[in-house]
């Protein structure tokens, strides 16, 4: 209830804070008999490793997962999961000064402002770190979804206001920014160098897909599959809005033109994002994430400290120009999350 | 678990199809000592009665509510709140053939994948008639929030491609559409008619602020104020996109453009849409959905019967041309719903 | 989380008090395809009826439920299941007293403490009346329950300090009092009027079975298929205590001998009720619940008012001398509604 | 879901094996601002410490807690509070043979027939040891109600079948067995050391009494403070009987005995165990809970293999005699847990 929580049957539950000994995680719900170890979590935590590429920090995190229990010779024993990643290279005292001032678009007001208390040390519980643990989490359902032939792929499709283009999803996951096709790569590069010299940073818009979900996920009216999508994407921070199929175009278009018209061999276009009434259509399910600029810029900005007096901030430290690519393998891990949660809660539908 | 209660710790739960005896639900979590009677609600279930102008049907649905529980002399009493909206003036007959049909752009063909029966009639529970439960649940939320000083608004910033431009909210309940200005009514109902006469439909994007929202609403990390209202809003149908704040924009601007400056006095601006880090900053709320065009269209459309076969479809009988105006106090009633849910959760923060 | 929701996903949320316009409720997570109409909850609902033999009032309620939704033609459609029980022959006026002194041994004084406010007609939401709903939602969950071959079966063991002795279950529910055995009732009735006649009440023991339980039901280690019993069981207005299998005298027994042997043929004796470390062993499951009496006395009692003022009250109006027969149903209801939960979240664990 | 989460707002997740890396969990929904660190935890785990006297395994658990997240600088922030214990100690070779036979009394058999797989070792995930983690969860749940004035107290009154008569509940923590008085310890170490010498074990009923207990906590009419007190303790290994108040006693007395009067200065007696209608009354909350013999027994038993086979079993090792007393700490705990769930539940009927 209080926020550390993802899922209804399959549920992760994580914590940790930036600068504290460590994050983990709980993933209840999980079947048994699931082939997993700690590599499968390795590879997924690997892709969203800093100083990978242009745009991100050159902190070294390691981020090494150990899985706890819920395994046992290589296979899931249907109780509960847990994993741990230890933080390392912490460097608390880079944040001194954000003790007693709130960064502009950054959670230090809010946490502030809710519990009275928080840990600033690298923004504590709202920093991006927290992300590992669904990632960690992500890959785990991951691991349910392949055995029912359940693919989710996610990449770049615009980024600093450079749209790809063209998708060619297959290779994306060996791109820099996980881009949509190779092309576009020397233009965003060139994009983030001149953010970076500028002393700012840029947002980008990141698309994901899921093939092979059958028909039927989805629990109407309340707990639609599309509502779900929204809910696990809204909730990384970063992201300001969802679309699903067409989206915001939707909009703009007549119900002939975005009506997916239906032939026996099956739908003849996909304007609905695979999702019909809140449950998949056994289409592709097709979903965009807009993602706002990371708000550290070293850019000079106003803002008030502790005790409210206006203050002039210029972030120092590492940083990342652009949440992506980082953000990208936690979006998949979003929807691996959500997919294999409405999987679970299909199965109750099954007659004996 | 199966989709049909909304909310953690305020959580209304429905049940009702278009056609059955009635449609109703129970309000669970309602503190006790709110002020509340079937006129409140009522009135804001006349707001979304068909009848009211172009471009809705003309069924003559009465939409009386009754209140069977949890209110006595005027006041709640903790108890979980019971309310009954009985069906009139069902037509089966105009439905029959959509037994064997399958209507593109309609649930029709998912209810039928997931669960393997379904109820035909005017959509059964996929029917957009199920919303009047969610108007209901809202208007008692609504009552809970106005003991706080949060109120809710909901107006059309675009209909059929056409932008409304500038906004003036505060006379927008009394505007055809709930026109978030007056001067667009005519552009809109002109647009309106040629769609209509096209036998096509359309669609559009509603604006929903919350005003009074305290600072400290949100559950993070995986339970955002963010995301729980894009999960609230993307829950209805016809939805295909939710944006908080800057939304789509953000994904283009710099991060010295989308930060929001912190002065003495408050925030400088508000592209954050009133929420950081998944609590809410004490600044309006502000979201946008995007709303598809009505998928039921006399325009033939190619589809499959229940037996796989294709078949041309066109269809008749008493439909909207646009889910606007209808949908906008069902997008208002779920901000209620979510707002109010939040806040109580914020209160096990409180300290005696 | 307010406490009118059972079940995690076989859900049955109630409303009503015992003098409103009436009484319902909703169940969600049913799923689709189960054989169910009115006659089925009816039959269920007639059987804890009042005025039915000695000890029960005379107060004439018909409980004729209503299905308002989730069922077309005579099969679960998988959607939310609304029904409603309409309240009759109220008279309010017996209860003018209570308005202003607290019953003891009822709640009147715990919901003035918790909420503030109270409707204290017929003990508003605190009545025996509410656990009709609990009725027709378990003889929705036995539909459910039937269609895997389980059966639950619910009789009288103990009645006024008197014990059954042995267990003729097969014809209890058509037995006064749905006594163990017939020779027992004889003297239950002897003991029932002569308390009767001196303005006292009295209690009983309830043992309820469910034969068919596959091995495997429950959910290990904090949502234990004993732990959701005891939790059904100890729900429902006057029970005190709740034994699984040897219960209280596990306590004294030795591990040789509470141990249950398991033969090539299955286990050679039952003190573990039919479950081990949470999960159902494909034994019968046996749970017993202590009654206490009803606190309805006509014999004067020091109470205080709403004021804190000692008063003598004495309790007039129709009340029953036992809260057996009429909890039996109600009972016998909660493990069906606990065991369809736990199969729905067993299935989860099946491989497709 | 899947029964590896307890509660609704403070919430605690737990995980871990008997043999596996570790065990921990989350606590999720502790209010910010609550003093606590590992000293807090480690008290109340080193009370349920094996090897501190005649009757528990001399198998030596350090059982060290390490807080990861949600406190800094000794207050508790509102975030999720992560927590491990590292596994020490595992000789995982002496249940080699517990791989292919079904231990009689434990749940080596229902993990199987309900996972198709389980980790043998030590019982895995059904070990007593999984109560370690309760343990701290209670601590923190405890340390939340000490700032409300609440004490939680448990002690044992009934052991081997010699009960304890009077209880002095103050020293109990401080006596072998925590026992009620002083007096019977010697009684039981003698019976104890009689069973053992008997290659048998044995049980007996344990009291936890809870002070401080505002009015109002409780959420009628499903979620009961009862009912979930019995849900807490009946989800205990060993447990098979739970009482409240005067529990089966209630049903052998008449509503005239059992009601308890309410004098201008309170109640005069306390048959109902603090709590009326499922809502606490402001009196002592009162339970009772009956712990059946350890089930792992030198004597010989029958039993079967995995294959269904005919075994004579002795189960050699280190094992207690009596999960009391290192149940004891474990049923405080629980109740804790339950207490401070409904108390965060009881604030949102607070009003502002």
């Amino acid at each position: 209830m209080s926020g550390n929580t993802f899922g209804r049957v399959f549920r992760l539950t994580t914590f940790g804070e930036s600068h504290g000994p460590g994050l983990g995680g709980v993933v209840d719900g999980c079947p048994a008999g699931i082939a997993l170890d700690e590599d499968v979590i390795q590879h997924e935590l690997d892709r969203r490793k800093p100083g990978q590429g242009l745009g991100t920090t050159s902190r070294s995190e390691s981020d090494r997962v150990r899985i706890l229990s819920g395994v046992y010779q290589g296979r899931t024993t249907g109780t509960s999961i847990g994993f741990s990643i230890p933080n390392e290279d912490q460097r608390s005292r880079d944040y001194g000064r954000l003790e007693t001032v709130y960064r502009p678009g950054h959670a230090d007001f809010t946490y502030q402002a809710k519990y009275g208390i928080r840990d600033h040390r690298g923004g504590g519980r709202s920093s991006g770190r927290e992300t590992v643990c669904r990632v960690a989490g992500g890959a785990i359902a991951g691991a349910l979804l392949a055995t029912m032939g359940i693919a989710v792929t996610a990449y770049t499709v615009e980024l600093g206001g450079i749209a790809a283009g063209s998708v060619d999803m297959e290779a994306a996951a060996n791109r820099p920014f996980f881009a949509a096709n190779r092309d576009v790569v020397p233009l965003w590069e060139e994009r983030i160098k001149a953010v970076r010299d500028a002393s700012d940073t840029l947002g980008g818009v990141v698309e994901i897909v899921a093939r092979g979900v059958p028909a039927g996920l989805g629990e109407p009216v309340l707990d639609k599959l599309d509502a779900r999508l929204a809910f696990a994407l809204m909730g990384v921070g970063a992201i300001k809005g969802v679309e699903i199929g067409s989206g915001f175009q939707a909009a703009r278009m007549l119900g002939s033109e975005n009506n997916d018209p239906i032939l026996a061999q099956g739908f003849a276009s996909n304007n609905a994002g695979g999702i019909l009434g809140g449950i998949s259509t056994g289409q592709t399910v097709l979903i965009r994430a807009s993602v706002k600029p990371i708000p550290s810029i070293a850019k000079p900005q106003t803002t008030i400290d502790t005790q409210g007096r206006e203050q002039e901030l210029r972030i120092g430290g590492r940083h990342d120009i652009c949440a992506i690519p980082r953000i990208v393998p936690v979006l998949k891990a979003m929807v691996c999350l959500t997919l294999a949660d409405m999987l679970l809660l299909q199965r109750m539908q099954q007659h004996p």
